[in-house]
Formats: C-alpha cells, sequence, structure tokens
C-alpha cells in the first residue's frame, strides 16, 4: 500500500464520537454535588473526553506525552524570520538535553517529550528523544513551487501517524501536539488562509517576534503563494504538498492516529491548528478528538480554532510553540476527567 | 494583645516586593532560549514569583494547600439564595471525606485540602482535614444590623491567619483560598461594591444559580446594607463587621499571613476577591503576593480583581467556589517557576 492509501486507510478509521455516552456524561454531571454546570468549561471537556472515550467517567489521563515533529521550510530564503535554518537543529538538541521551555512545563505536568524528525535539514545525533523519519531534508520554497511531493505530504503523514500508535502501543493516553522548525509559520499561515479563506494579512503573525517590514514581506509571500497554488481546500494532501510543512504532515497524522483510537489530542499553537486544519479535511469526524489547549497571539490561530469549532482553555499571551501551550492545558483535562470520576452525587452526599 | 491589635502587628509585617529580584528575573527571561515574551504571563508570573520569594529563580512550589474557610449567614434569611443553611455543614462533610469537586480537583494538582470553621451555624464531628476557630455560629443579618462585632471580624482573620501559619510551619510553599458557605455571595457583592464604589446591581451575581426574581431581591439587600452602614472603604476590620462574612475575615489572614511569610497566594473567586479587597484595605503592599487563579462569572470578582490590579490565569466560565479554580491554576504557577529555574539561556545552548 503506498503512503496515500495508507492515509485514506488512517482516515476511514476515525469513527464519530459517542453521543450516547456525551449525553450519559451531562446529565451525571447535572447530579454531582455543586450547582449544575458550575465547573464551566471543566464539565464541557469531561464530558467531552466521555464521548471521546465512549465511557462515562472517562478514563483519567495517566500518561501524557508531546511529540515535537520538526522539519526545515525552504521558504526561509525569501527572509520570512529572522533565525538561520540551524537554529531548529540547536533547539532539537536542547530538547533532547532536556533545557527547553516544552521539557520544563512538560516536566511539571508529568508528560514524556518526544522529537520526530520528519524534515530537518541538518544532521542529528542520536538520542533516545528522537525518532527518525525524515522524508525530505526541508521542503522547497512554497513560494516558487510546489513544497513537496504529494507522496512526501503523505510519507511524513504516516510517519507521525506511526510515531503516535507507538506512544500509544506504550501506554500514553493523552497526545499534545508540539512542533519545531525555523519558518514554520510561514507555511501555518498558507494552510489556514487556504482552508478559512481568508486573507494573508489576516492570518500572518509575528512568529518568533519578527518586525514590521519583515511581517509585511511574511504576509506578501503567504499572498503570493495562495495566488501561484490555489490549493484545494477539501484535499488534505494537497494542501500539504503545495504550502505545507513536513511537521504539519506529521501533525496531522498524528491527529487522525489519536482519533482512531479514541485518544483525545491537545493542540498547542497556530501549527497545530494548521495541522488540525489539514486532519479535518481529511476527516471531518476528526475533529471531535481535538482540545484546544490554549490561544496563541498568532492570529492564524484564531482563524483555525474558529473555523474547527474549538474553544481554547487557556489565553496566557504565548506564541513560543513547541507544545509549551498545549501541555499547560493537561492538568485542566485531567482534573476535567477526575471530577467525573471522583465526585459524589448529591443522593450520595444526601443533600437536595 | 487583643484580636485588633494582633490584625494590625500581622499587616505591619507584610513588606513591599523585592524589586531587584523582580528586574534580574525579567533580565534572565529575556536571556532563556526562547523569543523574549513568547511565554507571555507564564514569564509574567514567574517574575512575580521570584520578587515575592526575593530569589531568581524563585523556588518551584512542592506543597500547595488550599484551605476553605467556612461560615454561615443571617443574611440568609432575607431569601438570597435557595439553599438552605444546613448545607454548609453537608458539603464542609464532603470536603472531609474527599467527595467534592475540591477533592477531585485537589488530588489531580497535588494540593491539600484544609477546612477551617470560623463560623458555621451547624455542629461539625471532628475529622482530620477540619480545623476548629468558630468566633460565632454565622454572622447576624448584615442587611439589619451589623453582620459581627469589629472584635469578632479581627478574631476571625487571625484565625485565617494562624491556619495560614501552621501550613506553612509545615512546609506548604504555595496557598490557595477556598470558601464555603451559603450565602456568603452576598457579603462579598457587599464587600466589593463598599470598596469598589460600584453599584450593588453591577457586583451581584447568581452565585449557585438563582433565578432573575432572587437576582433581583439579592442585589435590592446588598444596595439596602450599604445604604444602612455606610463602611469606610479604608477600614477593613469595619468592612467585616459591618457587611463581611466570618470566612472573608479569615481569607483576609491567611493572605496577609501568606504576604508576611512571602508565601503566594492564589485567589479563587469572588469570595477570595472580596477578602482580598479588605486585606488590601489593611496592608496595600499585600497585593504584591497575590496571583489571580481564575475569572469566576460572578461580576463582582471581575470589579474586584480591576481594583486590585490582578489579571486572571484562567476563564474557564467557573463559579462554584470552595477553591476550584485557584487550585486549576496552580499547574501554571508551578510551571511559571520551573521555567525560570530549569531552562538553558542562549549562551549555554550555543544559540544567537
Amino acid at each position: 500500500m503506498d503512503a496515500e492509501a495508507r492515509v485514506t486507510a488512517l482516515a476511514a478509521r476515525v469513527g464519530p464520537l459517542d453521543a450516547t455516552v456525551e449525553a450519559a456524561a451531562r446529565r451525571r454531571h447535572d447530579r454531582l454535588v455543586k450547582p449544575p454546570g458550575s465547573l464551566g468549561r471543566v464539565e464541557d471537556t469531561g464530558v467531552r473526553l466521555a464521548a471521546i472515550a465512549g465511557a462515562c467517567p472517562p478514563p483519567v489521563p495517566q500518561r501524557p506525552a508531546v511529540l515535537i515533529a520538526a522539519g526545515d521550510h525552504g521558504v526561509l530564503a525569501q527572509g520570512v524570520s529572522p533565525w538561520p535554518r540551524e537554529v531548529t537543529a540547536a533547539m532539537i538538541a536542547g530538547f533532547c538535553s532536556g533545557t527547553a521551555a516544552v521539557n520544563a512545563i512538560a516536566a511539571t505536568v508529568g508528560a514524556q517529550v518526544l522529537v520526530l524528525d520528519v524534515g530537518v535539514a541538518s544532521d542529528l545525533p542520536d538520542h533516545p528523544r528522537l525518532r527518525r523519519a525524515r522524508v525530505r531534508p526541508g521542503t522547497a520554497d512554497l513560494s516558487e513551487g510546489p513544497a513537496m511531493s504529494r507522496a512526501e505530504a503523505a510519507a511524513a503523514l504516516v510517519a507521525g501517524a506511526e510515531a503516535a500508535e507507538e506512544l500509544i502501543a506504550a501506554g500514553v493516553d493523552l497526545l499534545v501536539t508540539g512542533d519545531m522548525g525555523i519558518g514554520n509559520t510561514t507555511p501555518a499561515a498558507c494552510l489556514i488562509a487556504a482552508v478559512t479563506g481568508k486573507a494573508a494579512a489576516d492570518v500572518t503573525g509575528r512568529g518568533t517576534g519578527i518586525n514590521d517590514a519583515t511581517l509585511g514581506l511574511k504576509a506578501k509571500v503567504v499572498h503570493h503563494a495562495l495566488d501561484l497554488h490555489r490549493p484545494d481546500p477539501t484535499d488534505g494532501l494537497g494542501l500539504l504538498a503545495a504550502v505545507g510543512g513536513l511537521e504539519h504532515a506529521a501533525l496531522a497524522g498524528l491527529i487522525l492516529a489519536g482519533a482512531a483510537h479514541r485518544v483525545p489530542v491537545v493542540l498547542d499553537g497556530v501549527n497545530a491548528a494548521a495541522a488540525a486544519l489539514v486532519a479535518v479535511a481529511l476527516r471531518p469526524a476528526a475533529a471531535g478528538y481535538l482540545i484546544a489547549g490554549h490561544r496563541s497571539v498568532e492570529p492564524g490561530a484564531s482563524a483555525a480554532l474558529d473555523h474547527l469549532g474549538l474553544h481554547p482553555l487557556l489565553d496566557l499571551q504565548m506564541r513560543l510553540g513547541e507544545g509549551t501551550g498545549g501541555l499547560l492545558a493537561v492538568p485542566i483535562v485531567v482534573a476535567a476527567a477526575a471530577v467525573l470520576r471522583d465526585m459524589a452525587t448529591f443522593d450520595e452526599a444526601g443533600i437536595g
């Protein structure tokens, strides 16, 4: 089976949420010893977890993991970021040695950290945290032609799905998206503009913190790329091939794999949101398995989450990526499940 | 020393934040291996923790605890809540047995749960989680006269401070406010209106979920009480005596004790915010030690936090109290400290 056929088969494995269990979880919340609705979005999150698991109470996540999909970007040649390409590999070295923001935060929420090289352009030394599945050493410049071939997009997506399935097989019960790739907010903006129909200027942001001149250039690059490719917003692999990144492809695969296994996926920032649009283009039912961890300050992130009907749990004015914002939402997801499992009902408490 | 003199002495022990360490923490954040500012409010929180501790990096909280201050309310006779007074004791039984929302959430964030009876009107059986410091069995009806005497307000405040100091002596390094008391959002609204100068209707909310008719009645009760007492907004004990609750007094004491010991205090909802106004009236410097955990849907909570210059970490549409929203913010506070301690600088990472 070639990679594209594997993508099709994976997408077909994603089923609907369990509406019966969802209704049962909502009813249970109304009987727990608190005013109905008084836990707000924690209740909604718990109900969603039940619908995902097909069980009420849902299992309380015990083994969260963040998978940092990494790749480089040919479009960096257009000057969309002040950081050189080599920083991708240097940051991965930090993720492996445990000295980056994602490591510090993952440790506090009890999550393991893994890096998936699907498209880094530099050599990377072996490390237990690093999985190698490089499809190509960075994309081509999406402003001059396709970022990659359709087969490469499919291969990177399958690599992300396989990495997620390995984690699930090892007991991981909550997946968090992470990403690393200098320049990757440019393909993210392209994917988001292509799917949401918004103008380039409305979904292009400052990424790591570029100045006004670079932001103007970046929005022009995004606008030009969309004009050049005019990708079909319903064709997930076509979107990735035209204007995506290898890490976006891998994260779309992680999302589909999580959904196929009924494991919730917590989205981090703008790159995760772009990947989610691709996953949902491939299989609309995948949207039900997504929990938006936080609202990135990147404007494209909000546009994508609105399109997906997702409301982020956190809004902490973050824009780092790596999975940091998604990880900070993990304790809320865990608490949402614990509340449904551990609280007494009014009847049990002898109140009301 | 009488109770009022002890309050004065406690307030005097609250010192200013350490501005030198605060600046050092900000500089350290700008050298850590991420774009400056990209962790948003997590950075601000870490800088504040450093200024509180007088150390950069600040200690990473290891032993959080929520103290649930509990009391009953004479104003319940006015019909401000559909719940009978006895529910206060029934909920405390749940906190002790571990079956309430606060227990489920505290367990997921590694916090211990303690209950402080400063003014419950029912008998409570002994339990290891329950501390007895009842000043009186519920307040008098604040719509007809003072809720309590000034000496009683001071005694309840000292009881909260002593409970907090016991916890700190036992190693607790992060305090979360909790509260229980059927009817307590009415005195909270009174305290908030008195200090912020807002109209009763603008700070009175639905509490556990009252209907429009009860909400209208409740706002009238608040308006009438303020008219009756006209409390001096700069006199913390006078505010409590006129229109407060015994649990608000105790939480004001917890806040002052935390601040005096340079231990951060995470505020939960509207009752915590009302208590914080009292603590800050007694000692303005106490505001620096407060972290707003979440934005309660009670309108008075936002009014009080705005007055205090605090921006909540979470906005999850919660309105339960007990400490639940404050507890959900604990992992963010912990992560904020861990980031400053555990991340490498650009120099250390050999980047930039």
